[in-house]
């Protein structure tokens, strides 16, 4: 049941269509429903996906938009390099040790092409979960390669519906980047230390057609940012008043 | 910030505390405190995790707690096959075809027993994730092994505290849940179909202490053993009054 200030109904979605089905047949019939928990949590549940190169500030804004987020009543969450390194995209060296190697080396991601690739599309599973649940999900990785993020894109609406994922593209020079080099990761990939670095040995692909893109100016700070961020999900309907 | 009705606050996890060291050098200090999501939702962020055989009714009560949990105001989810299973915990045929087969073979997960360890761990990691994010996380898997379930509990608690995570041990008889057979699953592990059957060919390792048992009794419903689960969870102080 949606209260009269929560966000607009939604049509059940293929997949929860599909579990419906297969939990009738073994009498899982109380299935919550999407809109129910969205009601419950006064917003529709979407993902803001940061993407950029390394040091264009995605993960500055993120956390910047998510104390915006919190501050305003709203049920929001931030998964970066930060949570994810050591749960669900642990290392080789993170994993089960009782096991020894085979577990660690088939399991653990690394650096190489698929792992990366691998990587976003466990953290795009999770920020399906997390949307279909009504959060407001705000992931922060450099996730260069188009069909990358847009395997993750599918995946949210698969979820929901068209418009719960939001691509923002940090649109900071390559050069800004470099100056920055807040981990001095950029010294280290010119001075061929890291392989595959996105920007100096691996290509960024840039986002088409971002729905919220982040033009780099002199003196922009990371709150004007995630005020632009607020103000174009306010415009989207993401927010209902709490009446 | 916390409210005057909200759950009572945490003291920073190592965790935590870890990321605001790493976050404060890279000018990320705008990190938002797990007590104010908490705050937001007048809830703890907490793990339900079920355990039992296959047809103990695990996903069936926590389904009706999740829509207990929904009814009165509470932000909850709930992880189970129908919706990891495509995703997070995508079997070898479910992954980026366009790769062929290294790919998936590699990531994809199957039934051999370190792929039925990954699977518990990787849901294990999310299960961290969404609590932290103040979620009440309903979790229904046979998880058979105690050092798997084990291991979800330390992941749980590392990114919180303990009592975040609550095992709930659905424990019926399995000659109950053959006659259930609800999916035809005893029938077919009984005629050899299906190899490494918990509780037929492979062994069921019962919690030692868990936080609710759930002993089977004639008679009981699925909304029965909610609602016991919901008072154990009132007990606990996972909520707290909205005022």
């Amino acid at each position: 049941m949606s209260s009269p200030s929560g966000p607009a109904p939604r049509a059940a979605s293929d997949l929860e269509k599909n579990a419906n089905i297969s939990r009738n047949i073994v009498w899982h019939e109380t299935t919550v429903d999407r809109n129910a928990r969205e009601s419950n949590l006064a917003q529709r549940g979407t993902v803001v996906w940061f993407t950029g190169l390394s040091g264009c500030g995605k993960s500055t804004i993120a956390n910047e938009l998510d104390r915006l987020l919190i501050a305003r009543g709203a049920a929001s969450t931030l998964l970066d390099g930060d949570n994810v390194r050591h749960g669900l995209c642990a290392p080789p060296s993170g994993l089960a040790p009782e096991h020894g190697d085979e577990f660690a080396e088939r399991f653990g991601l690394g650096f190489s092409p698929v792992d990366r690739e691998e990587n976003i599309r466990r953290i795009g599973a999770v920020s399906a979960l997390m949307s279909s649940a009504g959060l407001i999900t705000l992931a922060a990785f450099v996730s260069p390669y188009r069909r990358d993020r847009d395997r993750v894109r599918q995946m949210v609406e698969a979820a929901g519906q068209t418009g719960d994922f939001l691509e923002v593209f940090v649109d900071t020079p390559l050069e800004i980047c470099k100056q920055r080099d807040p981990k001095g990761l950029y010294k280290k990939a010119i001075a061929g230390e890291i392989p595959h670095f996105t920007g100096i040995s691996d290509p960024y692909e840039a986002p088409k057609s971002p729905e919220i893109h982040l033009r780099w100016r002199e003196g922009m700070t990371p709150a004007d940012a995630a005020e632009e961020i607020l103000q174009a999900m306010v415009d989207r309907g993401v927010f209902a008043s709490r009446s």
